[in-house]
């Protein structure tokens, strides 16, 4: 099942599934208890990102070529950081670059596979890890490079939390449909240009690796989402570097969930 | 006004104000839209954190002598990092320590005055922050030292984020109760005995000050709670260290707040 979360034409916020022509079929229910379809076709006015996060956790450095780019060492473990949730950003919804990013350009694309958690995954195993994924998104891990590198004392959450940095979409694609989430193409255009190409196949740590490593200690309560990391060919670390603008148009796309497209203002 | 969070004896979660003798001042309404009392008193079972904070924003070395005690430099901008909500712990409640954390102990305690974001803010001045502010608490923002510096890749989100390591309470304090939130005895004591002890009058950044940098990429929306950074005295930089077990009690206690109480399993 594809789910997405849209608009209707009277602002009411739904559920539904099968996007197509600008029509939804629309569900009743939650999200985490379970959708069911009413039968009825409504009209979209625009989507949302498919939920509203209660954490956004992110797996640093989780592909090698990504790792040896920026010049970090190949982590022993998860590197976990988090976004403030209040930078949650919509497919096609502008990523409005703060005005000083803009006259010193710093602003950098991630794309990455996402999995929303549908169940507190709590000390579980890597066999049962993937039980608590509802589905899975693709994620833009939108980053200020200056801040995040040298205004936060080494941490990255200042860098990475900016509002608008956390664009998620277009849908979540469910386990079932999703197949192998180790399988995946993905990639990053800017303007049409690949920037990022690459597989899920080339994580260091897989899904099911990260959510079983980071449950031992801490519950992966249902609503978060983690970002599992970006393969190479970010901005910051291609000669001449890349940085965003106003202008430009992102598009981050996973095979079998689909395209996350944000212009940029 | 003191606002608390509690369970009542048929397990119902109320706010109330004028806790005394197990007993609140029953109030109704919405913590963020204004509570009025209902002038009626009822049996309080257990107190809960003040909120179930949206995002929990920490701020590391805000005090010159614990950025000395770390080894750290004295930062030039506030350091932020994020601990994930599903650590949220309440008063009296017990910090459970991990078992890889009790054969090698590495737990720390940390005291800090609480802001509770109120409104949102969203570039707002120094001048203007504190008008975002709803009240103040105790945190205890817990910390596992060695997943903090050697197990995150230099990200602190994991070592801070355990189940249970971030206890905050007894109670928020409305603004114009507490007075100068930077002229504030804080302390913390492990089994009576003071292991930190010190004023908010020695932060790097005021309250004001932190907000109003935070709030010019991001918005801190109602409902986030910013733990403002801990004075010198923590367990790691002591000699000998001290780090928490099984069957302390940690006390943080802030002037005109109150103490958050935790026993240690």
């Amino acid at each position: 099942m594809h789910i997405y979360r849209f608009i209707d034409e009277s602002g009411g916020v739904h559920y539904g599934t099968d996007y197509q022509d600008g029509r939804c079929n629309l569900c009743e229910g939650e999200l985490f208890t379970g959708l069911t379809s009413t039968g009825r076709t409504v009209a979209v006015q625009r989507l949302l990102a498919p939920l509203e996060p209660r954490a956004i956790l992110c797996i640093g450095l989780n592909y090698r070529e990504h790792a040896a780019e920026t010049g970090a060492a190949i982590p022993d473990e998860p590197v976990l950081f988090m976004k403030n949730p209040a930078a949650l950003n919509h497919p096609d919804a502008p990523v409005v670059i703060p005005p000083r990013m803009v006259s010193e350009p710093e602003v950098d694309y991630e794309v990455e596979l996402t999995a929303v958690i549908g169940r507190d995954a709590r000390s579980v195993s890597v066999d049962e890890a993937l039980d608590c994924v509802l589905g899975y998104t693709v994620g833009n891990d939108v980053s200020a490079r200056r801040v995040q590198k040298l205004f936060g004392g080494g941490q990255w959450v200042k860098g990475k939390s900016p509002d608008g940095f956390c664009p998620l979409g277009p849908c979540i694609v469910t386990p079932d449909e999703l197949g192998d989430s180790q399988a995946l193409n993905l990639e990053c255009r800017v303007n049409s240009q690949v920037m990022q190409q690459s597989n899920t196949s080339d994580m260091i740590f897989t899904v099911a690796e990260l959510i079983a490593h980071l449950s031992q200690d801490m519950t992966l309560k249902a609503g978060t989402v983690l970002l599992t990391g970006t393969p190479p060919g970010v901005g910051v670390a291609r000669d001449p570097q890349v940085f965003l603008k106003p202008g430009d148009v992102v598009e981050c796309e996973i095979e079998k969930i689909g395209t996350l497209r944000n212009p940029v203002q």
